[in-house]
């Protein structure tokens, strides 16, 4: 069942170390068949080495188990949330890279700062407010994923334009058209941060970039006038095939 | 004799440098066995490519080596004081890690600002006092535990919540329920301590997370209602299978 | 066509990875034959992995593509700008580095504050006003290359001297004697980014090195006196050849 | 001539990539015979990939080519100078390692704020006075050499207890009994420098050890009461056998 999205949700879960994204198992990666309404999650607490395609578990977008002997992730909740309320993802991604893991705990959003940014993000990359007692207390992954929502709501952030968010005091959690996709983007997400920290640094001012080379950035990657990589116009390229 | 807790200390030791924690020899790992009372710990300054399962020391709980060719790890009488005084723990690390060091030389707590920090630590990691003139030249490395201990006991914390300290000016101490999850323990120290560094420089405000998300995250992974992983309710997984 | 040049820049291109400069396929790299003004890139958006000697497109000064199936790198007009103004260079290297584009994004030059800039940079490498709006959303990627032709002009730098210019909100771009020429000094200009970075937060004061300190490095290695490597007076040694 | 040496120093140069401690060739490692009154040093501009241990180039102590076919490191005149200023020396390396170029640019000693530190280096790490315009034009790296003894002369500092340096705006030279000694003392030096950075930063307060942990630290690794590892009392065991 799923087989071929379960080896693509795989491939994209052993991405993570590779790209230094995560220590021990600290990340998980799901992919969603929209015509089946059904998404692919790495199971809960396996070792990579130790993962198979087939350890890959199969939920419904209420939460419910439909296939797989193992636990999925306990971020499962957090992941259900963000398919229902985001329908053009394809992918979702969540880890505890060192620099994104920082301006979470510090509050503060990861600021757009330059083009490697603008490349990616539409926008500052927001954290969200933590969440609260009783939020923490029931249902905690599932409160997760709503409070990105609510954030993006609150902001009138477009989840296609900035396709990550800071959950704070805890960490990131990007997506995209696919699974491979949305590690890209978290990969994006945890550059950012540390260039970001960096340049906070150097100078203690306000150094955002001006929305229209936010503009330019978004437009020539995305719709009709798009003219990167060999494809264009079309924005669902591999996402290793991104070019700068 | 104890040839099994030998591999068992051999490996956790072996995984130190892989897991990027130290440099040349500067860490060590014991295992106890508590039937027995007694403890396998690194031999004293031998290379990791050198290093054998043999060539592990067994030291008893009076720090008497009962058997083994070569020098015990200079640290044994701090592993002994620890041993005695936590009698849950079933293994000790003992690191240089660079981020850890920088917070023990700054005299700093690490703070608990995240969900990285409570998955594992329940309270800020306390840094001890530095050892007193008296206390360095007489009998160092058995202060070194005397001081863990006491700062321990002095603020209240439970040894098995919370399990590793900074000693002051020094480095870190971590255990765990076995050698292997002591390990873990202390590369997730590290990871906390660079993350904490940096959430620091951002932000320079009190940014400790709040009690009940402390709560929450011991909860989870401790006790009757734990449900991580795939073995749950089990405080006692291999150590690499916790997953957030 | 240009077999030659084009293994060349293959190489070059391949060894961005290798030194650590980019991040998925960030960064790109061109050579020129000056006798036939024609200059050689690599195209757009294909992974290091499957990129071929065979995959370079050649491109002429005016910008026209002359030969090969792949679109070019879209900052082939930043090269095009940048072989027509600076006459005596041979290759050229954009990457995203990480503190390199932690200053551009501060817009702060990196200053020459020890021998190891002194040895390849006579200068601080300087940041560049950011775009205009204008510039922007006409001809950006030449204006781009303009930006920095204009900043040296407009301070007085040789190029030949400095060989390196971050572009405001954006990143680096080195160039050289040859293709693999200007990745050194893609490497260089990083390191140094990173060391001034620390020695800047270590002391918040003007930390300059003095003229004499640059004059010296400088003609140390180009010039009738240069006196570095096996095969002096030369200043065109392969990068590799550099020793400190 | 002098072949078992040679090995010796290549062996030691071609740590330094190992350890990370040097960019492209920048470093070089020598090694002298005391007994002959000779010193053998790593070619100038030679790459690491490409070195032999017959391309060392054997100089006698008054910095004159005895053997070789190739130019020697262009920092001969420096090993020169500190080979007949330290009498007790066997080795010597300088590096550009990038944490102690960021102290030697910021003209900051790496203070003594742990026992990593204290381990191996007796005191601050002195950085000197930058060389004056005259002693850069005129013999510059003689001049480098002089600097570093004069700075130890003027300090009171006792070149074994305290096995390297920084000179201002440029960067580390360590030495030691052996150049695998003088190897270790680099990557010592390096990790002292990441560390004391990140705890300056941390705290900005006066956070040195006292002078008895000094003691303390020296004392258990040298001299008669001496209780390192498996060969003690003796202060000459191969470098890489150091614990803590």
């Amino acid at each position: 069942m799923l087989d071929k999205l379960k080896t693509e949700v795989y491939d994209a879960n052993m991405r993570l170390p590779k790209l230094g994204l995560v220590t021990f198992t600290w990340g998980n990666v799901s992919g969603i068949d929209r015509d089946k309404g059904l998404f692919v999650i790495k199971p809960s607490g396996v070792d990579y080495d130790d993962l198979k395609p087939s350890d890959m578990v199969v939920v419904d977008l209420n939460g419910k188990v439909v296939e797989g002997n193992m636990n999925p992730s306990s971020d499962t909740p957090t992941h259900t949330v963000l398919y229902n309320a985001f329908p053009k993802i394809g992918g979702i991604v969540h880890t505890h890279s060192e620099m994104a893991v920082a301006f979470a705990s510090a509050r503060l959003d990861i600021p757009a700062v330059n083009t490697t940014h603008a490349d990616t993000f539409y926008n500052d990359i927001p954290v969200t407010e933590p969440l609260t007692k009783a939020e923490i207390e029931d249902a905690y992954e599932e409160n997760t994923g709503k409070v990105i929502v609510k954030t993006f709501a609150d902001r009138g952030l477009d989840y296609d334009a900035t396709p990550g968010c800071l959950v704070g005091q805890h960490g990131p959690f990007t997506w995209g058209a696919t699974p491979d996709k949305a590690v890209y983007n978290a990969k994006v997400l945890e550059v950012c941060a540390n260039i970001a920290y960096h340049a906070t640094m150097l100078t203690h001012k306000d150094i955002h970039v001006p929305q229209y080379l936010l503009d330019k950035h978004y437009y020539r990657k995305h719709g009709a006038n798009a003219y990167y990589g060999q494809n264009n116009p079309d924005s669902k390229n591999h996402a290793a095939r991104e070019e700068k």
